[in-house]
């Protein structure tokens, strides 16, 4: 899977790529239903909202799912990002967001660069997030806010808010996000479950809380070129990886070969 | 200004109409100046979110405010009501709420008449809610979300929650609002400032938190026929008002004369 100059073109000048429909609808069926067990652990990985009881995020399902080890080595996201990236990657950060109905919350204005390199000490920002929706995506249950070419900033001066949500993290201050939507706005793309969306490492993003009736489950894979890989392990592995190992691909039917499997 | 039949039909199947457009630029700039200064009062009206700072909703600004007062007495705001509940009406709430930038919270699934009823018992939901935007209403800044034609429910259980912002309002259940969208699906009527949103109150609404750098002021003007008046006088009088005195209409010019002093 090759991105086309026009997709690359926009990646160059607005910092994200929206391609709707990715993965099939029983694609998506085979990582879902994995999704309520992986939520259901009592484990590090499964980090809960304020309340303590709805998943806000969890780390590193790849490493003991076998739906979504497939998705982590999947030709239709990795293949993409090393075309952006022009070269090899490994996974940074795999997660998969709940933004649960009702109960998921915010996640505050921020650049995950800012956290990689901060937290990380991550050396550039050769490295960017791919989400896949395994929900649709709507205006109603916390879409994913964008402000366009906002990468082109550079890392920003950030707080590190430790009070708003229950994960801490490192956000911009008002003023700095005002003027940057004031100059290029905000977009939220949508689309249906299996659209999948490219976005820059210091591309500034934030998303509302959901109190619609509908989950919202995203899963955010961070990949970065092998070379530029971290120097600080602060973090726990399950958050920050340290294998740098890069991916090989799987073959494009990896997950439908899962699904076909489940129906038999 | 009296609603069309299509409008009328429409109301009675959603629970909602929507007007746009219905003040003048000129106009809502007339109402917009004034709200800095009533928002910096400190005063029981005023009421601020969790943070203690940003402006949750101000009460009753038309009874010292000006331009508010004749807003509260606009032909094109107390016409459309008087038509829908056949006969004259008083304000049972005046207030705007601020939503503001970055710091405006929820407002939780709710029926108004559920409080009405509670609160302050009002015989029967002969009374509704006019929505007045003074900014633009986008899909970023905290939209109302109504579920079409569940005004139809009557009077549905609920909770008090006292918890979730600073305000205490009767809430709907997950199971409740989760069977009701299923069936009907949820809307959130978007559009530029001087747009009007007349609806019914059982209709069941929420609203959800603003972290957009915009602010969504809205005032929200609830009219009750007057032989519906309450019986029961718990609140604050600016928050359920006690005087049943019929709305008589101002003229039409009543605000555009305003914006034209303040162009003098």
């Amino acid at each position: 899977m090759r991105l086309s100059d026009e997709d690359v073109a926009r990646f160059a000048d607005e910092g994200y790529v929206f391609l709707p429909e990715t993965f099939s609808p029983a694609e998506v069926a085979a990582l879902r239903r994995e999704v309520p067990g992986i939520f259901a652990q009592c484990r590090d990985e499964v980090w809960r909202e304020r309340d303590g009881t709805a998943v806000r995020t969890a780390f590193a399902a790849h490493t003991y799912n076998e739906a979504f080890r497939r998705l982590a080595a999947h030709p239709r996201m990795i293949e993409p990002v090393q075309q952006i990236l022009d070269g090899p990657v490994y996974i940074h950060q795999f997660k998969i967001n709940g933004k649960q109905a009702f109960d998921g919350d915010v996640w505050q204005w921020h650049q995950d660069y800012g956290t990689w390199a901060r937290d990380d000490e991550m050396p550039e920002p050769r490295a960017m997030n791919i989400a896949v929706f395994l929900d649709d995506v709507t205006e109603f249950n916390g879409a994913l806010m964008f402000i366009p070419g906002s990468h082109r900033s550079g890392i920003l001066d950030a707080g590190h808010d430790l009070e708003t949500t229950s994960y801490p993290l490192w956000t911009l201050d008002h003023e700095t996000v005002r003027k940057l939507a004031a100059a290029r706005g905000i977009v939220a793309p949508k689309g249906p479950a299996g659209s999948i969306l490219l976005f820059h490492g210091t591309l500034v993003h934030a998303s509302p809380g959901n109190i619609s009736p509908w989950d919202r489950t995203i899963v955010y894979v961070s990949l970065c070129h092998v070379e530029n890989h971290i120097r600080r392990f602060k973090r726990p592995a399950w958050i920050a990886h340290r294998d740098f190992t890069p991916i090989a691909c799987l073959s494009d039917d990896c997950l439908l070969e899962l699904a076909e499997q489940a129906a038999e």
